[in-house]
């Protein structure tokens, strides 16, 4: 017997904002962030965003290609924005964006950007769980969707 | 000479949202998330509004009296919100709140609420720089701001 | 039925000495620890009189006011002093105060002093225990005793 | 004027090894080390690869998709593996691998592979600097080379 | 009844490498590491060694003396070695080497080396169980073998 | 010409008490304290020591060697003492002890203990820089300070 799939749930639900700070030990010895510490902000984010959407534990499966593109300074306020952009059964694509706020401007600049698939798992059983669709409402919303749609395809082609 | 005052800047351009998950270093043994681990989180989140306010290096001045309402487990995500309530000439006043967001119902339990005061500091000097006065906008920003007045009053009177 | 209120216990049976090295990532960008660095430790310091005082697990339930009186730059050593001032039936009011002891003089300056409540849990039941009644043996230490007993007569006025 | 290419440096003088021990702190309310942790530890481990052949600072420009094959518990030992495997002029390719040991049966499990691009910088300018071509001797290391080679074209196909 | 004691087990079948870069916050006001996190590292990279032989928990039982002949600086890449020299019934004696390598040079210089003692847990039982007895096979691993039989008859005359 | 050696100051005015509590970071999978942990708070606890004797920047030079008395789980609270037992021109012996107190009972159960020898440094030329004598005045302070005599001549002879 398979669980049921829950009823759908909207983008905007799942949505995560998370703020941290570049401390000394975040950084190299340019005093920039290293490109490891943002993945790891990446998943945490991404992690918040697909538990928030599927309600369960979640796991990272894979992540996709990830270009770093501006470095940040030790102290600098990096954001991070995540949603789940698109639902198989009992996985979610992820898509979590960071920005770098500059202190005296308040002008944001975009470090990186990536996708990250999560499983979600029964918190009994442990095994991947059924989770709700993801009800895109937006043009950009259905835009992701497609596109994630097509990374997903392409990813499964790629196993082969 | 002193340094002119910066132009007045709405509360709604501070607002920080910071998401964390309680990890087990964190906790106490009984598995909740330590008093001082939330004290450390709620000045940061306190810290990134007043910089954003203020776009200058800030301090923190004072703390507050703080009550903790709930215990958060282990792999509890937590949401932080900060904005700055108040404004002196050097001064800013920022309340944060802490949720915890329960992973199976979705619903966001109150933990902490404090008040936190930062000075701005010139980066040049690192002395005591002017902040853009903050504009309450909304009723709620408002009451806020009477409230925060109130208690800065309450404050400097303990001092003496 | 309520558990027995175990025997009395000196103030100076809880007190406790910490000594802690401010590291690169207890900082802000201007090479001074971080407000919400010195409360985790405020709080590390006191829970500990606090468990000694009880010799059962405690929790935070309150900090009152803190005011920071002087920045503490990277590699300079602190030490915190703690001791249980006042006792409730199931709480305990602890004073700390953190110095930062000057390398080159061996000089001693104030850095911050906080009151924290703390509840005695159970071991078995999780739930509030009583704790041994404090004694103020010392004229300072029943100057402490009284003086808490005010500021915690204010704390349930104010929760009002 | 352009900084000369250095001499060519076999894969081998690249070649890192990494071990790591999972703690509590790594690891998701499962009981299983998180994916962020794991992409800081191949960041690492690729980065003093990186910086192994080039001789220089190293930055994290890019990392290919990555699938996570195998959790690995609290108290487990991994290996990373990682070396050049291509070079442009100013950029390397690394190749990442993680092996989880078992601790009963000395077998090791597959978690993690992933291919890591770094950009070497002048230590004077922190500008892009020029790599020592690598040799590939082994036919492995042949192999190697040449996916990383199309694995390039189509990364910079991908970006137009 | 005692455990019967498990097969013998080659030197080499125990040797770990791991590599670390010291961080900010592992470092002294002056910008090298401390002792006391280069221990640590030791520690590790044993304790692997020693559970790789002995396929069980291990615990760290003593450390021989240890004398510090470089400082390394943050960022410095080094390198751990260890493997285990000596078996008694159910502990084991590691050593360990570190290593700092140069980056712009690639030279290795020696940092610290030490002997540690482990003793194997039953994980059942949690108490001190049969290793399998190491097996030197080069003359290297020969003398060293001969070495940390002389150190620990050495070590329980002083316990005497 | 050679730095005046400083006026002696007694062993008391060194004593070092900080308190830790043992994190689940801090813990093999066995759930106690691992000692390379131990051995860092150790190392801390003696800098600490010798930084306040010698009022100068100090640095590791060697650990005497170092056995593991008792088990600390984690939640533990434990204590360290540490005081300059003896002191060369520019270095100084530091003896540690570190203490678990049981939170039932109160009672302490002694760890581990090492003696540790750091050498200061002076601040502008960060080379070796005289220290004041130490001066020991109780039965115990002379005792310790004839047998860190013995081992510091038993420590130069085998280095020959």
């Amino acid at each position: 017997m398979t669980a049921p799939t829950p009823a759908p749930r909207p983008v905007s639900a799942s949505k995560v904002e998370m703020t941290e700070i570049v401390f000394p030990n975040d950084a190299n010895p340019l005093g920039n962030v290293m490109g490891g510490r943002v993945m790891q902000w990446l998943d945490i984010a991404a992690a918040v965003a697909a538990g928030r959407h599927a309600r369960t534990p979640v796991v990272t499966a894979s992540v996709d290609n990830v270009d770093f593109h501006n470095p940040v300074p030790v102290g600098g306020v990096v954001i991070l924005l995540a949603s789940v952009n698109f639902t198989g059964r009992t996985s979610m694509e992820v898509g979590v964006k960071m920005l770098w706020e500059e202190r005296a401007t308040g002008s944001r600049l975009h470090v990186v950007s990536a996708y990250l698939t999560f499983v979600s798992l029964s918190p009994e059983t442990k095994r991947p769980a059924p989770v709700p669709p993801v009800l895109p409402e937006s043009d950009d919303e259905r835009r992701r969707f497609r596109e994630a749609e097509q990374r997903r395809a392409h990813r499964l082609a790629q196993r082969k």
